[in-house]
């Protein structure tokens, strides 16, 4: 008898025949004799319902009372998703976050989990009941309702798979697993069976929307071993695992790539301690956040120093970093918002010399100019004209030979 | 400095705009310098949207998981009406059930309060905030959500009220006040300024329907003043309340009237002990509800035994009616679903005879034939035939001349 579990984000439980789906997968699990959690996200659309009443209440709606309104549309689907169980002979129970309870902080909109009480679900378990949880929620020690931001419902999933130590958590979307690159731009992208949590992390962070950051960071912390699958097909999905031996001899894993970034330099800055933050500073009040940075010493006793931004908050950065130029008494801001990112990630590259070389070759054999370069331990990113991004993912995808299994 | 409930209900929430009309209301009261509580219910249609979507999952949808669904309807309010208060500077915070918290028994879809936590909202109003709290939901000693039944806003309101004292319980409605009857049948009717516990109990259950019964008992319990007013229109309303001795001057305070009654009658009983439960044992166990009994002693050893039902339970009293003709070797069974019931109500009939003559006479005088009589100690009630109804009320009205302050 094994424990998972499951979780169904709104599309999945977007309408009554979904939910009646669903309860069917959830049965099928249950039957063969394992302990199952299901947690839910709003029917898709609700959320957004929701706010939009908040807004026309109040243009900035009181957070906690947001919380209180939005929280809503998890309650619903559990007890909906319960229903459909017990209406095919399966005994369910349902649980808002605070009836778990999930005691969060008090940050509204955007709480963090501190602490799950496996109390109540546990005893349901043992009576041979499926457990419904309303993901995305929680409760602050006051007992006040929080919301733990868009996407919170993969967090809960991966908590409550913490607290429970399942065997497995089963995150079910509408792609069938993390593939090698997006299908879209490289048809030949191929589905992978397995991931470690930190190539999930930056093929994540570089673009791969399939999960969300912060509930992978979850399970590679507690070490819960996470499945991405479809609700809508059968597979076995991407395992997101620390097992790392058994891909090692892959020494690329995906190619990620991000379509809106920004690029901003500003040349001819004085070099001297602290310039750094004197240039960031400004940006990171205009709550702007940076991506990568890069500084090059110049043959005078200046230096360049280039960053890259968001494409919406281009504009904005620009002007703020026109103020600074003149503060410091540097040359000029110069920038491109015209440009892409592209990554290489794998856990590989930290034991084999050359990978870089191979990339840059590859990338310069089509032609395609590199702007930047950064790297970490496990990631090669570039940055290029975004007439590009194409090609540059495809020419990689084959220079690694991603196809082949 | 006074402290008020006010519970405004589904319609009066029914829209944006009405929520901030509500917010208006309740800031102008807290301006004055009053403590308010509100209790509001779910958006009209909001609770009818959300059990219909509960039956699509489940024809007969698991009572624990039903309130887990219809209660999301009250919340969003709370927040809503909460947000819409915040945005015109009039400091608020909204309360679930759970939150109070309003501990309840574990009847769900029809849970009983069994006690009120004052402890958190007492705290929001010595901050001079106003507290939102959720009509119609509980919580049991579980933690699971509950529900009150419909129309259990009134009976949130009124629990709330007595757990905190408060001077006033106001009940918004869409009518302004209790009416000496209902002005569609009788245009003269004038609206009451004071009416008793005993009475209002009276009228309600005699299909004047403005207020939930149980919510009435509720305050008569706890001794709340109770008033009922309009959320759209100015004006006092009507108090209901236990100062007799202001109304007593008044013999009869309003006429009430049911359409939808339907009369049985056995005749031929053998006449011993025990009849009435072999007789309204079957109905019992159909789940019919009897409204009027009257037993009479016919001539020779046998009687005659009538009651009075809901007309869409009388094809069903009539069939189990003739079962029980059979076995207790009665005569036979008659039956009329064309019948109403009229009754008049009054504190001040205790201490004052010929009333009931008055009554009779008046309708004798229209020609309208009375088919039963029964009476208790600030009721009379009459059966006539349905086409009478109009013609009865307005007779009575005028015979008490109820048109008169």
């Amino acid at each position: 008898m094994a424990l998972y579990v499951y979780k169904f984000g709104g599309t999945s439980v977007g309408s009554v025949e979904r939910i009646k789906a669903v309860a069917e997968k959830v049965k099928a699990a249950h039957d063969a004799g394992n302990q199952i959690v299901v947690v839910v996200s709003a029917m898709s659309g609700e959320t957004n319902r929701l706010i939009a009443l908040a807004k026309e209440m109040q243009a900035q709606p009181t957070e906690r009372e947001l919380d209180v309104v939005i929280s809503t549309g998890e309650q619903v689907t559990v007890a909906l998703l319960s229903m459909a169980l017990n209406n095919i002979g399966c005994a369910a129970c349902s649980y808002t976050g605070g009836q778990v309870k999930i005691l969060t902080d008090s940050s509204h909109t955007k709480a963090r989990i501190l602490r799950i009480d496996e109390h109540n679900m546990r005893a349901d378990l043992d009576n041979s009941k499926v457990v419904v949880v309303a993901g995305f929620q929680g409760v602050d020690e006051q007992g006040n309702i929080t919301t733990l931001g868009r996407g919170g419902s993969d967090t809960t999933a991966v908590a409550l798979a913490a607290a429970l130590t399942a065997d497995e958590c089963h995150i079910y979307t509408d792609v069938d697993g993390v593939y090698t690159t997006d299908p879209r731009v490289e048809p030949k992208a191929r589905r992978l069976d397995k991931i470690t949590f930190e190539e999930m992390l930056e093929m994540a962070s570089q673009g791969s929307k399939v999960l969300q950051i912060r509930s992978v960071e979850f399970a590679g912390k507690y070490n819960v071993p996470l499945r991405v699958l479809s609700s809508f097909t059968e597979g076995a999905g991407t395992l997101i695992t620390y097992e790392e031996s058994e891909v090692e001899s892959a020494l690329i894993s995906g190619i990620a790539f991000n379509r809106d970034e920004a690029k901003l330099t500003i040349s001819g800055v004085p070099d001297r301690p602290g310039i750094a933050s004197k240039i960031l500073g400004p940006i990171a009040d205009a709550n702007i956040e940076v991506d990568m940075i890069i500084q090059n010493i110049a043959d005078d006793a200046t230096t360049d120093f280039t960053f890259t931004v968001h494409r919406n908050d281009y504009q904005r950065a620009k002007t703020a970093l026109e103020l600074t130029c003149t503060e410091l008494a540097a040359k000029k801001v110069t920038g491109d918002d015209g440009i892409v990112k592209v990554s290489i990630v794998g856990v590989g590259m930290r034991s084999h010399a050359g990978i870089a070389n191979t990339m840059f070759q590859a990338l310069a054999k089509e032609g395609i100019n590199i702007r930047m370069i950064s790297t970490s331990e496990i990631k090669i990113s570039v940055v290029v004209d975004e007439k590009y991004l194409e090609l540059a993912v495809r020419t990689l995808h084959a220079a690694f030979k991603l196809d082949q299994a």
